[in-house]
């Protein structure tokens, strides 16, 4: 006999009424109901246990968590729930768990205890759902540039340059950590540290993925960036994923609508074949919204919102458009904002991009052409020579969901942002080598993953979207 | 007008004569002949320039490196080494290149010279073949597991474990650096730090990977890992990525079916969508070959040795079975082996695991069942007290490959072979808390990308087969 998995019995994808399978205990009712899970999907396999035939022993053994090798007849169930379930014929116990002692109870765990218990977490549907999302949505991604003709590249993640200065970094090191060596400067010497210089963890591998996209033409990374910021919020961690596509002769037009198809692209992927764990998330968020007032409910549920990015184009408009929108909408007038938009130049907070979305428009909103004093330097500079080609993308619920940009291909116009930016030359020579030799329009964007997660999944915390979460005070595991 | 790739309009994918492209100048011939390649593809496009009708200002611009967006038409090549070609009706120039500078000229470039010019080393073919080939690996490796209903998972990068011992770590901290806090022993006080405790880079996800098998059953990580290792060897990186699979109930048998089918599918698919870049570095590695001394030249082409690997059954050979064929064989007895392996416990090099595959078995090997204490305290000990359920797969040309083992999953057993190591049961209590609650036999392996991607390439350095390198000394880029 063939051990099969969950997944394949209840899709009844096996050959035989004779069946095997291996999982673990979620629940035990009536001392003859076994609901038991393998991971493989959401639900469980119900297994039929004839108790009055079976070992006194064993049936109490039969606890939450335990796992179990089962054998048995597959059978039309009887009860309601379940089209199939196992009559079992023998039971072996592989792994006890002590009902006294095992955290994960049949009953509602806070996600902060769950939290605290990350690598049991995967043991509840929730987090399970979560996981398996997490992951058919990085394959969607891997897939999606597959097939457009794009190549994975891995960037660095320990980088000797700090010159993009989106955030603070982490510093990697070797050196004794009490008494590190000094030159005769009197600073910390790190000519005799592991790399021969000061290194940090990345913050982002957009510039290495220029170089390649200046070569393979489209690439994309797909990896960890790190930023040191004590920002204890549901929003930040140290240490998350990012995807930056990077593509060479492509404009920012191009660029719009590559990230529409590629957004649109991998939520529909989960949509297809994500169907149970959506559905069981969309249900766990209406539940948790039929608790809270109802200004905090949200207007969409959850396969709602992700139809909304699916099924509507999305909607292109200038920075100074939606100033002027902003600045003339009733929140603005009548002071609901915490922030006021009074004048052109202002950076826009999630309550102003979540209003554009979500009340002005009622579709995803594309923004492009800011103001370029907050903007990154090596953004395209527009004709007027105040606003830059860069682009944000603003999903509902959430705000800003992609950032991206016409990198500036001109050497000497990229030359004077740095400077008056005070970034030397010297550290980014290789960068500037891309507008010396065969520049190119070129553009990409990058998109936070654990955002995307976020919204796909309906979960507020994005502690509750990554395995292990980094965060102040906390590498537990 | 639609711009096409070289790789369309090679494979002529396109609709009208009529074509547009843009590239960089591999080289101009005769004041004729554009060889104008995307990266879409190893192979140019030719583009033929009615020089008699172009300016000649614009002729001197049409230099190696130069960025250029050509219309014409596609039409049936005259000359060899291609079917079509394009007569140019218009050129523009995007970005010039100056030939007196532009590092990348068409000539041989010493591998040493393209490490220092890492951001423009895919525009050479080598490079550019290898770093598609490594992309395409990466697709192969997340499409075979998604096939095979495996989960991926992020395992942390920053860890506060250091309890794995696979090798020394580097630091991650935000400490003053040269006046860290100190605690009232006078050592530095990490409680000061951003995570509040030490932390260090992962040196392997397999632990927590562990904890995800436990619940979702089948996962993978495929994600960077670190040692820093002062080994200046073209076989080291510090920064290298790692993919290591983990399955609940699956033993050290299953283990070996898992690896040998991975494996063989990872190859198999470079095989079928690769075909120009493995040609070319399959002659690039037969010209280098020549050069040789007869007695270092391969034995295979690596073509050869691809389907060495996807054409043959793996052997399974104990490692007692291995120690006595390499005891009795003549390299052993002659003392050509530089490491002589005299009797049982011997770690093995990779001299004699070569020897295995290439000479004894003539097919990829896979050894099990290790001495214990040449392996790691989570392996699964055998019945006889000595050996553990460990296995390497040994491939041609590189030695070991593969890395992997059935796990401990007995929390007494565990728990005495982590005493004897003095490894903390605190700093592995979460790890600890698998055996305790519904344990069951599972296994996993280890595979560093790098090697897979320095074997199915040809390059004997590992610091050409990732983007850029961080080795002692160098953290440029």
């Amino acid at each position: 006999m063939q051990l099969s998995t969950v997944s394949e019995l209840l899709s009844q994808k096996i050959a035989t009424p004779e069946v095997e399978v291996k999982g673990w205990v979620r629940t035990f009712r009536a001392n003859r109901f076994i609901a038991l899970n393998d991971g493989s999907t959401l639900n469980n396999i119900q297994c039929v246990v004839d108790f009055e035939n079976t070992d006194e022993a064993i049936l109490k053994r039969i606890t939450t968590g335990a796992a179990m090798h089962i054998k048995g007849e597959l059978v039309e169930s009887q009860g309601k729930g379940q089209k199939v379930e196992i009559n079992v014929n023998s039971i072996e116990i592989l792994g006890d768990s002590d009902p006294e002692t095992f955290p994960i109870q049949p009953k509602k765990h806070s996600f902060e205890f769950l939290r605290e218990n990350a690598h049991l977490r995967t043991r509840t549907n929730t987090f399970s759902a979560v996981m398996r999302l997490r992951s058919a949505l990085s394959f969607a991604i891997h897939k999606y540039f597959n097939e457009n003709g794009f190549y994975y590249m891995h960037a660095p993640i320990i980088t000797g340059s700090d010159a993009e200065g989106a955030g603070e970094m982490f510093r990697v090191t070797n050196l004794d950590d009490k008494n590190p060596p000094l030159n005769d400067d009197g600073e910390v010497d790190y000519k005799e540290d592991f790399f021969g210089k000061e290194t940090n963890l990345t913050v982002s591998g957009q510039l290495e993925a220029e170089t390649y996209a200046m070569s393979l033409g489209k690439v994309y990374t797909f990896g960890p960036t790190f930023r040191a910021e004590n920002s204890n919020t549901s929003r930040h961690l140290a240490e998350f994923w990012m995807i930056e596509p990077e593509v060479a002769f492509m404009d920012l037009a191009g660029n719009m609508d590559l990230a529409e198809d590629f957004m649109k692209s991998v939520i529909s992927y989960v949509l297809e074949n994500n169907h149970d764990d959506l559905e069981f998330l969309d249900k766990r968020l209406q539940d948790e919204d039929k608790t809270k007032p109802q200004a905090e409910r949200s207007d969409m549920s959850l396969i709602e919102k992700l139809k909304f990015v699916t099924e509507n184009n999305f909607k292109r408009v200038s920075y100074t458009e939606a100033i002027d929108i902003l600045r003339n909408c009733k929140p603005n007038k009548k002071k609901k904002f915490k922030y006021i938009i009074n004048e052109w130049g202002a950076d826009l907070q999630s309550e102003h991009e979540r209003f554009l979305v979500e009340k002005h428009f009622k579709c995803p909103v594309i923004l492009f052409d800011y103001p370029a004093n907050i903007k990154a330097f090596y953004m395209r500079l527009n004709e007027d020579g105040k606003t830059v080609r860069a682009m944000d993308i603003l999903f509902p619920g959430i705000g800003e969901m992609v950032g991206g940009s016409q990198r500036e291909e001109r050497l000497e116009v990229l030359k004077e942002k740095m400077k008056a930016l005070d970034i030397d030359e010297k550290e980014l020579w290789w960068y500037l080598d891309l507008r010396k030799y065969g520049t190119a329009v070129h553009s990409g964007f990058g998109l936070g993953f654990e955002r995307l997660v976020m919204f796909a999944t309906g979960m507020s915390n994005i502690r509750d979207v990554i395995p292990f979460p980094r965060t102040p005070q906390n590498a537990e595991f």
